[in-house]
C-alpha cells in the first residue's frame, strides 16, 4: 500500500468519541491513543497498512464484507451474503438452502453464483485535484455534474488496466475529497460451506433487526486464481489464492466488556446532513413512506386472498415493503424519543457563530450552510409529488412500459453512450426481468394499486400536478372518474400482461413504440419527455450539491478541528475500521438486553416445521444433551450464540469479521438491534448495538452438527 | 378472632417452597421459620390473628382486596377496583375518569357506585362436619350436590343475623374441608381520591399483563358507619369507620431483594388438578378457545367496517375476546416451554407408589385418582360440543331468547326457589341488560357469527350432535343449506332485535312464550328441555366431584406431609398471605426485566392525546424538570413507578397492599407479567412476577400532581 494522507482534511483526533466512528485506515495512527485506551493490543500504525495483517485479510464481496481464514484462500462471510450462491447450487433434489452444504474436499466445492467476486483493496490514492481541480466553479449544475463524471470515468479507465482490477473513485465528505481505489478482483469464487438455513437464517424476517437473536449467519467461500497466482476465469486447474494475511480463529469468542473491532466496507450513512434535511426526512419522508408502504400492503391483501396463488406472487413484495416500513417506523420512533434535531441545530448555530468570529473563515464558508439549505429547499419543493410518483412507479405495468420505451430510446445510441442498465452487458438480465414479471404480478392487484395511488395523486397541490399525467388520464380537478375509466380500459386492452408481448416490444424501435396501439405504451410515450426533463433536473441539482456540500463539510471539519474533535467521513462502501466493546443495553425502561444469547434460548424459540424457527434435529439433540464439549462457556453454562457490541456499522459491513484486541477472529457481524436502525443518521451510544454470531458457536456447529472436519483442520484455532 | 385450626389437614411445613403459596392465616405459625428466614420482622403468630395488625387492616371489596391506611376508615385499593365508582360519579361536564378526583374535605367525598361494600373478615370456623358429616356417601351425584348446597345455605342463613354481616361457606381442597367465614359488611362507602386515568390506567389494554409497566393503579375510598359504630345505610350523619388496625406508609418503598408480602383475597387457582385435566386444558381447551375467540373477532371485523357505528358497538366485545385470547395464548406458550405436565405425571406416579406401599392408605385412597380421572373423562366426553355451544351462546339473539324463556319459567316459582339471577332482587339489572342489548349488537354481525359457528357445529362427531338443534334447523348430515336458510329467515322475522319487544316478552308467561310466533322464541322453546337436562347433568357431575376430589386431595396432602412438604389450598377468595422478594426476571434468553421502572420511562411512553398513553401535563412537567424532591430514589436517579416481585397472587389480589418486612405499606399490587399468567395452574419461580405500584410514586403523585395534601396529612408516613 502506498502510504497515503488525505491532505488538508487530516484531523488530529485527540477527542474521538469512543465507539462512534467508521475510520479510514490512514486515520488509525491519529486515533492511536484511543484505540490503545480502548484495549487494542495491535500497533495502530501497522493496522493502517493495507498490505499487512490484519487489514490485508479483509475483503469485499461487493455489498458485503468478508475475510480470509486460512492461507488457502478460505473466506468467511455471512450466510445472507452467500445466499445467492447457495440458492444457485440448490435443486429440488438437493436443496442446499435447506440442508446446508459442506465441501470436505476442495474438489467438492461448488462455483458461486455468476458474477460473484472477491475484491481486495490494493491501494488508495487521493485524486481530489484530478477530479475537481480543473473544473471551473462557474459551471452550471448540469455541466459541473458531467465534468466530475467525466473526470471520474477517465481515472477509472486509466486504472482498470485489465479485468484483474476494478477501480472506483469514491467521494468523501460530499465531494470535499475523492479517492481512487484499486481492487484486485478474483473471479473464480467457490462455495465451501454453508449451514442449513435453519441455522444460517434462523429467526427469519421475524427476528430481523431484533434482539434476542440466535442466528448462525456465516458461510465459507474459497478464492481461486490461475497457477500464476493471478485472477482467472473458473477452471479446474485453478489453485487456491494465497493471500498475505489471514485471521486466526479464537475458539473462546468474547466475554462481556471485551474490546472488539470491525474491519469492513460500510455502505452509506448520513451523519453530516443538515438539520433541515433531518427534520424533513424524519417528520415527513419516513412517516409518509411508511404509510405508503402499509397502504400498498393493505391494497394487495384486499385484492388477493391469503394463501391464494395471487397472494403468493406478492409475498416477497409484501415482505420487502413491510421490512422497510418497520425500518422507517423504528427510525421515526427513535427520532421522537431522541434529540438529534436539537443537537444538529445547536451544532449549526455553534458553527455559524464560530465562522462569524473569523473574517477569513466567514469569507470562505460563511454562506455554505445557507446555500446548502437553499438547494435542499429546492429539492423538497416537490417532495409530495416525487414520493408519490415513486410509489406509483412500483406498479408493474406503469414501470414496465416506461422501461421498455426507455430501452428503445437508449438502443438507438452507441452502446458506450447508453445509460447504465441499458447497455449490451445488461441485456441478458433485462430480458430475464421482462420475462419473469408475471411471477410477481397480478393484473387486478396492479390495477387496484394504481387506482389507490391515483386517488392520492389528484389530491396533490396544484403546482405539483404533472400536466402530462393530467392530460393522459383526462383528469379534471380532483375527479377520479375519467382516470379510473381510463385505467380500467388500459388494463382491459393492454398486451403487456403477456410475457411474449413484452419480449416482442423489446425488439421494437422508439418511433414505432411511440405510436403503439397498446394503451400502456401510449402512456409511456405520453410521459417520456417529462421524465427525461426530470432526470436532467436531478443531475443539475446533484451537480450544484457537489459544489456546495464540500464547502459546508470543510467548514464543519475546520470547526470540529478547532474543538479537537475527530471527524470520520460518512460511509461510502470503502474500507473502514470501527471499534467498541461487548455490552448489553436497555431497549426501554425496565428491560435490559444482556450481551449474550445461548443455545438453550435458541431451543426455546424452536417451532417444528416452521419457515423461520425450525431447527436441525442434530442441533436440537446436541442442546438437549448439552453436548457442548470444549465449546462450553462456563459463565453462561452454554454455547454463546450471538452477542452485542457497540461497534458502529451499517449495511455493507455484513459478513465483516469481528476481531478481538489481538486481531483474532471472534465472530461475524450480521445485523443491528431495532433501536440502532437510526444509526445511519445518528450514532447513539445508549442504543447502538451490533449483533454478532460468535466464533464459538460457529466452531461448535461445524464440529458437532455440520461435520465440517476438514475445514476445521484448515483453520488456525487459538484459545 | 377465634383461634382456628383446620384439624386433620394441618400441615407442619418444614419445607415450604419459598415464594410459592397462598397461605391461610392459621398456617403462618407453621411456616414461621421460612417467613423469618425470608426476612419477616413481625411475629408470624401475631399475623395469624385476624383481630390484630396487620391482618385486621386487610379488607375485601368483593372481587378486589383493599386495606386501611388511617384510623379514620381511609381505604386504598386499585384504580381499576374503584373504576365503577369513579365512572358512577362522572359526567360529561365533570369527567372524574379523565380528570381524577381529590376530596380535600370529608364532606367532598362522593358515594361509591351502588352496591359497593367493604368486607372485614371477623371469623373463620371449620364447618366440614356440618357440611358433609350428615350426608350419606351412597347418595347419587345430584342428591349429594343438593345436600351440600342445603347444608351450606342453612349455615349461611344462621350466620347472617343482620345485614351487617355477610357469610360464606368456602370449600378448601375441592371439598376436603369447609370453612364458614363471617364478614362485617360496611355499606356506606365513599370515593375519596382517584388519580386521572392517564395515571391510574396508564398503558391501558396494550400494557395489560406486560412489563415494563408504568401504571399508578391506586384509588382511595373511605368507609363510613353509623354514630353507633355499626354498619349503616348512607347518611350525612354517618361517621368514618374506626378500624382496629391500619397500615403506615413507607415513603421509600422498596429496594431490590427486599422482603415483601401480600395479604389479600385471591380468587381461583388450579394448582392441584390432575395431569389428565392439565393436558386436556392446555392441549385442547385453551388452544381451541383461543382460536374460537380469534375467529369471533375476525367475523365481527369482516362484517363491520373499522370506525363504523357497527364496529363501535362491538369494540368492547372485541377487547374482551382479545384479552382472553392473549391470556390463553400466554398459557399455551408457557405450557409448551415448561414441564408442568411431566411434573404432574411424576407426582401422580410417586403418589400411586407411595399409596401402594401402605395397605392402610391404599385401602382408603388407592382408587381416588382413578375415580377422579373417570369423572374428568366423563365431563370431557362432549368437550367439543360443550365449548362450541358456549361460543354459539355468545351470539346475542340465541342467548337472549333462551334467557327470556328461562325467566318466564323461573317466575312461575316462589321467589326463594328461583335460580340465581332470576329472583326479584335481580330484576332491575335483568331489565337493564335486556334494554341495553342493542348498544352492543348488530343483527347482521350476530347472524354472521351464528352461521360461522353453525358451520363448525355440523362438523361435530355424530354422537355429540344435539338432536333438538338438528331438528329445529332441519340439519341433515353436514349440509348447512337448511340451517342457513332457517337462520336467514329467523333474523328477518324476529322482533327480538327491538328493545320494546324484548321488554314485552319479559312480561309473558312460559306457556305463551312456548307458543310464540317469534322464530327465536320458538328456537328457545325447542331447546328448553334439553338445556334443563344438561344443567341437571352438570350438577350431578359436580356432586360426584365433591365426593371424589376431597379423597384425592387428602391422599395428596398425606403424601406431601410424608415428604415434609407444606400444602396450601387453591385460592378461593378467602384471606391469604403470600411472601417473596423484589427482583427482576429473564422473560427470554438475552433479555432481563429489571425490577423497577422510572418516571423517565413513563415519559418515554407518552403519546399526546392517546387513549392509553396520554399523561397529565403536570406530571410531564414534574418529570421533565426532575421535581422529585424527597421522593427521589438515589439509586434509580428517579421516582420508582412500578416494581416486580415473586409473590404468588391471582385475580382477587388486585388492590392488595404490599407490605415490607415490618408490615409497612410499600405499594399496591395490580397485575402479573405475561409469563406468569399460567401461574393460576403452576407457580414457576423463574417467570412468576407480580407488578406493584410503588408507595413512593403514589405519595409523589398525591403531593406533586394531584394536590391531595389533606389525605397525605392523614397518612402516617415513615421512612
Amino acid at each position: 500500500m502506498k502510504k497515503w494522507l488525505i491532505g488538508a482534511l487530516t484531523i488530529v483526533a485527540s477527542q474521538a468519541i469512543a465507539d462512534e466512528g467508521m475510520w479510514q485506515p490512514h486515520q488509525l495512527p491519529d486515533i492511536k491513543q484511543q484505540l490503545i485506551d480502548a484495549g487494542l493490543k495491535l500497533n495502530p500504525d501497522d493496522m493502517s497498512d493495507l498490505s499487512k495483517f490484519p487489514m490485508n485479510a479483509i475483503i469485499s464481496l461487493g455489498g458485503c464484507t468478508a475475510s480470509f481464514l486460512s492461507p488457502q484462500g478460505l473466506v468467511v462471510t455471512n450466510h445472507h451474503c452467500a445466499y445467492r450462491s447457495i440458492q444457485h447450487n440448490s435443486s429440488e433434489a438437493n436443496n442446499l438452502l435447506q440442508n446446508g452444504f459442506v465441501a470436505n474436499n476442495k474438489s467438492d466445492e461448488l462455483p458461486a453464483a455468476p458474477g460473484s467476486r472477491v475484491y481486495i483493496t490494493e491501494s488508495l490514492s487521493d485524486v481530489t485535484e484530478k477530479v475537481t481541480g480543473n473544473i471551473s466553479s462557474e459551471l452550471s449544475g448540469n455541466a459541473y455534474y458531467e465534468a466530475v463524471e467525466n473526470n471520474r470515468k477517465r481515472l477509472i479507465a486509466e486504472c482498470e488496466v485489465s479485468q484483474d482490477y476494478r477501480c472506483t473513485v469514491s467521494s468523501f465528505h460530499g465531494g470535499a475529497s475523492y479517492v481512487l481505489i484499486k481492487l484486485l478482483t478474483i473471479r473464480d469464487v467457490r462455495l465451501a460451506y454453508a449451514p442449513p438455513s435453519s441455522i444460517g437464517k434462523f429467526g427469519g424476517d421475524t427476528d430481523n433487526w431484533q434482539w434476542p437473536r440466535h442466528t448462525g449467519d456465516w458461510a465459507f467461500y474459497r478464492a481461486y486464481v490461475g497457477k500464476d497466482g493471478k485472477p482467472a476465469d473458473y477452471s479446474e486447474d485453478n489453485v487456491p489464492y494465497q493471500n498475505k494475511a489471514f485471521l486466526k480463529v479464537n475458539a473462546n469468542g468474547v466475554e462481556e466488556n471485551d474490546y472488539v473491532m470491525i474491519l469492513g466496507y460500510p455502505g452509506t450513512t448520513n451523519r453530516y446532513r443538515s438539520s433541515l434535511e433531518v427534520e424533513s426526512t424524519f417528520t415527513w419522508t419516513y412517516p409518509t413512506a411508511k404509510q405508503y408502504r402499509e397502504e400498498f400492503i393493505d391494497v394487495i391483501k384486499a385484492h388477493s386472498k391469503a394463501g391464494s396463488d395471487e397472494r403468493i406472487k406478492y409475498e416477497s413484495t409484501i415482505a420487502g415493503l413491510a421490512n422497510y416500513a418497520k425500518n422507517y417506523g423504528s427510525m421515526v420512533e427513535s427520532y421522537k424519543k431522541g434529540d438529534m434535531l436539537e443537537r444538529k441545530q445547536q451544532l449549526e448555530s455553534d458553527l455559524t457563530n464560530w465562522l462569524a468570529a473569523s473574517p477569513n473563515m466567514n469569507a470562505k464558508y460563511g454562506a455554505s450552510l445557507l446555500l446548502l439549505n437553499q438547494l435542499i429547499g429546492e429539492s423538497e419543493a416537490t417532495k409530495e409529488r416525487d414520493l408519490l410518483l415513486a410509489y406509483m412507479g412500483r406498479t408493474s405495468l406503469w414501470s414496465s412500459s416506461k422501461r421498455l420505451l426507455r430501452l428503445a430510446y437508449e438502443k438507438a445510441k452507441p452502446d458506450a453512450q447508453r445509460d447504465r442498465g441499458y447497455q449490451e452487458r445488461d441485456m441478458a438480465r433485462f430480458k430475464q426481468s421482462v420475462q419473469a414479471m408475471n411471477s410477481r404480478f397480478v393484473a387486478e392487484v396492479d390495477k387496484a394499486l394504481l387506482k389507490h395511488f391515483m386517488a392520492k395523486y389528484v389530491e396533490l397541490p396544484a403546482q405539483q400536478r404533472v400536466a402530462t399525467i393530467d392530460a393522459f388520464f383526462d383528469i379534471k380537478g380532483k375527479s377520479l372518474v375519467n382516470a379510473y375509466k381510463k385505467i380500467d380500459s388500459m388494463y382491459a386492452e393492454t398486451t403487456l400482461v403477456d410475457a411474449d408481448s413484452r419480449l416482442a416490444i423489446m425488439e421494437q424501435d422508439f418511433d414505432s413504440l411511440s405510436n403503439s396501439n397498446d394503451p400502456f405504451m401510449q402512456f409511456a410515450a405520453s410521459q417520456f419527455e417529462y421524465d427525461m426533463s426530470q432526470e436532467k433536473e436531478s443531475k443539475a441539482l446533484a451537480g450544484k450539491l457537489q459544489q456546495v456540500r464540500p464547502e459546508y463539510m470543510k467548514a464543519l471539519i475546520a470547526f470540529k478541528k478547532s474543538r479537537d474533535e475527530a471527524v470520520y467521513a460518512d460511509a461510502n462502501s470503502t474500507l473502514r475500521i470501527t471499534y467498541g466493546n461487548v455490552t448489553g443495553y436497555s431497549p426501554q425502561d425496565g428491560l435490559q438486553a444482556t450481551p449474550f444469547t445461548t443455545a438453550e434460548g435458541m431451543l426455546a424459540k424452536y417451532i417444528p416445521g416452521d419457515d423461520e424457527f425450525d431447527m436441525p434435529e442434530s442441533l436440537r439433540a446436541a442442546i438437549e444433551q448439552k453436548r457442548y464439549g470444549k465449546y462450553l462457556n462456563k459463565k453462561l453454562g452454554s454455547v454463546p450464540i450471538n452477542y452485542l457490541s457497540t461497534v458502529d456499522i451499517t449495511g455493507g459491513n455484513s459478513g465483516s469479521p469481528t476481531l478481538n484486541a489481538k486481531g483474532e477472529f471472534v465472530g461475524v457481524v450480521f445485523d443491528g438491534v431495532y433501536e440502532s436502525i437510526i444509526g445511519d443518521w445518528d450514532y447513539d451510544p445508549t442504543y447502538n448495538r451490533a449483533i454478532h454470531a460468535s466464533s464459538t458457536y460457529m466452531l461448535w456447529v461445524m464440529d458437532e452438527v455440520d461435520g465440517a472436519k476438514s475445514l476445521l483442520d484448515e483453520l488456525v484455532i487459538v484459545e
